[in-house]
């Protein structure tokens, strides 16, 4: 009687990790990171993090274009760090490009790296996206994952934390790996 | 021996629920969407959906360049229509940008997200992949989802629908997920 | 007795495809490729595969910018070859695009595809990440795949296999797909 019911409780947990992918999905892993952007405006070379590098006709590489920036795409290296503090000691860098896509309000379309490297995290995370910069959070998708990350996939929600004028933004990004393939 | 039938059904229906990725795959959820591109030239500002913001050397930013507008880079948010009729209600935007990449035909790389806001579809749909703009059909990568789409993964069937000179053209796009985290 | 034993491998074996995400992770296929990049420098318009189409602030078309490149993008056609040899048969094209994104070394961010066409391989191979090129080989993400890579995932091993001035350079890419969704 007992190794029946043992059998049973033991064909329920192995049915419980077969449909792992049914819902309500927790997050396997979970990260909080901030990144800094500081555009080039002609003037502050020595602190920027990244570049205006097209534009639409009539703009130009060291201001934004008018209508919500439609068209532009600038180039980043931005620092990430574990709080909102730009001078906290960064823990990776986040590489990539951004788009503006739009000419009626602020949206852009995000391509970019996470590259991690400290004690706690090796490895890098690829995200993929569009970005409705006016809304509070949106969530965008993280196709990719090597290292620590190994072939990770998950979502992420991204918040813009702090901004100044057109030349610095914080963005506070919360990533759940809901697709972990851990060592 | 009633008892053991009824186990071995059910290690059978468990076998083949663990197995789901064998062939042949049937989608768990498609979708059929058409998007409209309306290229800046200079003279179309208020109807155009897109521009030209990167160009090989010698281009320019109101024209498709020469050899199979190769270098050039196009930024979009283009209207996404259920029919293939330009005015018909919009159900989201397709926002991201493509790339001519080949100096011997068209040829495109996509990188972009269906952004669809309607009663039906709350989310985000995220491509990527190259694009050779003859083939009647071509296939590219859905790398990934948000909202309904959570975690989705797919592969999507575009199709040139209509195409009027170098200012407008139509995709079909037909949307097959094979990996859904239904909610 | 014989028929618990069966049962108790039979259930083992279940386990061990259930959980076939835990490690040791050993691919389900696997490609070695190189490919190869000739950069228009203004006079190699017959033999460049690709070409700067945009710049940071004081950059051009036809040289690689100042600061490691930083803003640079450049726009791909790349013949794939079986061995390191440029002239070698193609089996296929990567089309793409890099930029390079930062100022202080040579790292580069990657969004392109392997178009494969040959009676071995017919298909797509997706790939996105960070390139840090002066590490001697550096991980990025297999984000999807069509035709005989349907849906595939993986992650792809980069160096860099030669590399002449500014002008041309050889990659070969270690392909390994966890996720084969074989037919």
């Amino acid at each position: 009687m007992g190794a029946k019911v043992s059998l049973i409780i033991f064909l329920t947990l192995l049915i419980a990790s077969c449909s792992a992918k049914r819902k309500p999905y927790t997050p396997c892993k979970s990260l909080v990171l901030f990144f800094h952007d500081i555009i080039y405006n002609g003037n502050n070379a020595a602190n920027a993090t990244s570049a205006i590098v097209a534009a639409p006709e009539g703009g130009n590489l060291t201001k934004l274009a008018g209508q919500f920036h439609f068209g532009n795409i600038a180039v980043f290296d931005d620092p990430i760090t574990l709080d909102n503090n730009l001078h906290s000691k960064p823990v990776g860098r986040a590489q990539g490009f951004y788009i503006y896509d739009t000419k009626t309000t602020y949206t852009s379309w995000l391509g970019f790296t996470f590259v991690l490297n400290t004690t706690d995290h090796q490895g890098t995370i690829t995200f993929a996206g569009a970005d409705p910069i006016m809304q509070k959070t949106r969530d965008i998708s993280v196709t990719g994952g090597t290292g620590d990350f190994f072939m990770h996939r998950g979502i992420a929600t991204i918040m813009t934390d702090a901004f100044e004028g057109e030349v610095y933004f914080r963005l506070r990004v919360d990533i759940k790996f809901y697709d972990c393939w851990s060592y």
